[in-house]
């Protein structure tokens, strides 16, 4: 695996460790004495605490929907949803990450599954938190009090400390992802919560959502919301402006003109319409789609980035080895391992990554194959 | 007139100069030095540099629509259009100040008019321009090669650089009105300009733009346009959109929701998507819509504005002064003049002022009446 | 004279303006029509609205201070200071600018003078100001309430809306010169200004004025002003240190390191701590130093500056003339004009001009002899 | 404890989970069946993953400095400094982290020890590191080639990415505290390393720095310079200047001026100069110095913090608990745990803290005793 630098110097593996003398009783001693005063050296450990580059514990993993989608069904089935539990939610558990329900060190991801008639009753949180709608209909998801219709192929969004709920109008389940930033408000120990009524605060169905309404107007910006916010006040970007804007990129491809993010590959990013950026200050989320037969230019960032296949089939190559992908699977990328989508037939997929942690941050770094950047 | 101050100590007028001493020999021996080597006095002064509150040489003025096309019709049969006076415009040149084009010390506005089958050639300049459609349609703008149609209550961007010629498609005339910030380059010597060729470098006239079809999706960004930009990527804003915003705020007035700027005043800014601010960095861009019977709350604003009634009819109390606005007329707001609008039917109107370059200096200053802030 | 295109296309002059149609009755009667309804028509115009690059009405002078200072003696003892004329500051009028006691479109600059024991009283207004001293010692300028002393080499700022009158605590006279954004205010009307009381809230006389003991610690921030400040909170920038600054920057040259800004040219900004930017919204100050010998390279800037030779002597080429300066001597640059300073002994320059004005609102723009950026 | 918000509803422990069927056949296999596909259902979880306020792993914790100087000092005979292992510096693990060398979810926190003579070799990474140093002198640090003097009281910068080694001149040890974000890195997965020559690029050994000769001048920048940096650009902030920062906040409180951040507690940040802000993009550093006999305000905020005594002695009290402080002792807060500082004598600390990580993706929060914000 390359690393970052243009001509990077040996790593670990071939530089002898000048700094571990010969066994003896004193040193022994040392080391009891550092542990018993909670001290640890460097210089035993510096090859895990500061490696070459990203050697992350989590692993690239694929999840079925097949599989997925089942399990939620019998949960459905077996557990009910109600408060205490808040939400029939099925976390993506990274099989490198130990016994933890994170897909990655800042992500959770989840099948959530909503019964006919069900309501998961209202909370709000400081972790950020965005649905994807992979199939179905019949949700409202109510967002500090706007009832927000969820339908396939939209991206909701309820950010930090806005009270959310969920209600299933119909006699039908509906199932979809969801995405927040939960092991990264764990680690870094910035998590808030507070349970809300157990009733929602709005049962009405309507077709758009108030938000939607006042903002959803592109290049128009209402006056009454003249001042910055931290997360989107866009809480539904509807299917058909996502799928509208990338069949428009492809066309201006078609007819020679820029618009697509390399050929065959058109691709938009949620925004928040205030500031032009990110739709919340630790989550990024696209949309892609590549024509039948092409392929993405392979890549390594650092962050973690999860896939979800919304239309079509294809594979990823993820470090070298291609796995299949269909409707609805999930897939996880580390940080630093390089990846590549290929479509079979034309391939939509939704992603979403903790890019803007590394951006505001300053620890983006892209390496594309064949390049340095 | 009430200053901005909340307790303002006297002005000029009532406190006595104590630095005019008696006239004599050898002080007007003293001016007439000072005269000579191209000083000046400021004691002498100090009212006209530095008043108790902005003393705008510009007057409130209004243009009616109903004078300004025929004579727009009349320069359209007496002179053509073409290249070294490149385009067919007249600005509106308001009274107070002087023998210049300009409607405020900031802003350049004019009717432009382009007869059947006519084109304005090529050209390119650092200031930047829009155009607004208050009626017609045939006409597309060709800017930087991208065939942009202009209709009814559409708004249009040339931002500064940006090479642009016009040409009519059918076989009647179309007039519209143009907005740059000409006084401000020329005051402050920034202007570049550059001849472009005398044919346009695309005649087709697609219905929506590759811009449009590229960035007029609500809350999303092409990942090919990642980066912002300094202007508006976006070269037309649809009537469609302005008046649906609009309209949406209206409603979820009548629904009890948050959504107008106050009781009965729709109101959106029109921005640049890659940043949420506005769409060029001198000019600002905003369209009102009032319900019958409703009024603004009246105030004064640090800075210029233009408003251009779009739809219905009412008036405008400027400086306590009521007078009449009908379809199409022009009226310029000069700083710290006091101004409110009054609906009779629903009034549309579109706006324009140089609020940027307040915002962005610091200088930029509101006083509500009946409040200070 | 070059424009700033790379491959400039054909200026007004050698382009023929097709819009001028044979002189007609009508024709008349259309220009005496738009006359009267306050109408003026571009194709006429064109040259003088949109030339192929700036062409300021300003000129580059050069105000002697062996005529400055006796001019401001002269003043002092026929013109006695006091309220209603404030100060006793004789303004540089461009001559290019007709009879206006502007340096620059955008910019005052004025030799000040207080006699003995004199009082200049207390006011403020939103103009931003500063004072820089080219020679003497006893004044001490109280800004918001915080006596600051001025001496050689120093530059004191009083930025928009503070408070600030001055006292001279010994028995010699005092003089300086103040930069102040009159013009830009007045041409854009938003200028505020209220009297305040005619004795100073602190005659004190400390070596160190409070905000200096808070604020002037190199990359340290009080934790009490840990909220920016649209101007620097700075008052005084003393002369110890950017004389330290400069010597060193040469030392390092002379060690083979980097530091100057081109071979032999030293040179610092002041800046506003709390956001490393120019002091004020819309005056930038710079002190430059250059060898014996050198010269800077031959640039042209969109804005105006202007330079105050504080040390030593030398030339500048403005437009291709050479014209000698020595201390104390003053001298505009206007906008687009080429201009290289050249020292024959150590040479050292106070500068400021109106930079942040056209960067704030992407106007700026450079142009090296030999080079296009 | 209380949690943020004003009315907090019921927490974890008293609502009754109401998802948790009575145990089954089927519930246990659906449960083995989530394990097998990697997934782990939320319900059973919440508490854990979304505590109604961060309930850290790490705990407070005290580091005598009586303890740590003899530990590093008997490392110092028994462990070669060099290659491999590159500096001997011993990690001060928190208790309840397990078995890492963090001081914090996010900071690693070190005592590094330099014999006689001795070399750390170059290395660099994208970890941000710090240097303070606590007493001694005569090491000096060499970063991108600029050679460092470090002595008492003087904060030293190497940010991400920055090349750097370390020698010892003197035939005396010296000891400081190294911090840097390694947890930070390690767990996000963003650490890139690179191994340097074993010899240091540059064994001389200025009194000042290169980057403190060009940048420490109070509100100066050099126009070499003018372009912002991630990190700050000054590798050594000097006790001299720190001490009096310090020393003129007090004075000012005693003359009843401005300038402590609350009574009797004066504070500094540690600036980057181009842009106001932290030095480095995730740690923040400060020093403060409280009068004998006062206390600071009871806190707590989101995110940890660090202390350590550079003079007199103290205490502080973490959730209600008051444990002694003397010079050299390093102390750790958890997120959201209380704390405030007491003073015996004069009283000096040096802090640092992930707060910019907070900040930047909008997570920090602050909680002062008696008041809600």
């Amino acid at each position: 695996m390359t690393t970052v630098f243009d001509n990077p110097g040996p790593d670990h593996a071939h530089v002898e460790n000048s700094m571990l003398p010969e066994d003896s009783e004193r040193l022994r001693r040392l080391y009891a004495d550092l542990d018993r005063a909670h001290l640890m050296p460097l210089w035993t450990q510096l090859d895990d605490l500061m490696p070459m580059h990203p050697t992350p514990r989590s692993v690239p993993h694929i999840w079925k929907w097949s599989t997925l989608y089942p399990l939620a069904q019998s949960s459905g089935t077996l557990v009910p949803v109600g408060r205490g539990g808040e939400r029939r939610a099925i976390g993506l558990a990274n099989p490198g990450l130990g016994n933890k329900p994170y897909i990655s060190p800042t992500l959770w991801c989840a099948i959530q599954y909503l019964g006919p008639g069900e309501t998961a009753p209202e909370h709000r949180h400081s972790q950020n938190a965005f649905r994807f709608v992979i199939e179905g209909e019949g949700v409202w998801t109510v967002v500090n009090g706007d009832p927000v219709r969820m339908s396939r192929g939209d991206l909701l969004l309820t950010p930090g400390y806005c009270w959310h709920g969920h209600h299933n109008v119909t006699d039908r389940p509906m199932a979809w992802i969801d995405g927040l930033d939960i092991p990264f408000a764990q680690t870094n120990d910035t998590t808030f919560f507070e349970f809300g009524p157990d009733e929602l605060t709005d049962y009405s169905t309507p077709e758009s959502s108030r938000n939607e309404r006042l903002w959803c107007h592109p290049g128009l910006r209402p006056l009454s919301g003249i001042h910055d916010t931290v997360a989107s006040p866009i809480g539904a970007y509807r299917w058909e402006y996502t799928d509208r804007a990338l069949t428009q990129q492809l066309l201006l491809e078609d007819e020679g003109h820029p618009g697509v993010v390399e050929p065959g590959h058109a691709a938009i990013r949620y925004i928040n319409p205030t500031t032009g950026g990110d739709v919340m200050p630790t989550i990024r989320t696209e949309f892609h789609r590549l024509r039948p037969g092409t392929a993405t230019q392979t890549r390594r960032e650092v962050g973690s980035t999860v896939f979800q296949v919304f239309e079509g089939s294809g594979s990823i190559v993820i470090d070298g080895t291609e796995q299949q992908l269909d409707i609805g699977d999930l897939v996880v990328v580390p940080s630093w391992v390089s990846w590549s989508l290929q479509a079979d037939t034309s391939f939509d997929l939704f992603r979403f990554s903790d890019a803007p942690i590394m951006e505001r941050l300053h620890l983006d770094r892209t390496h594309l194959e064949g390049t340095t950047r």
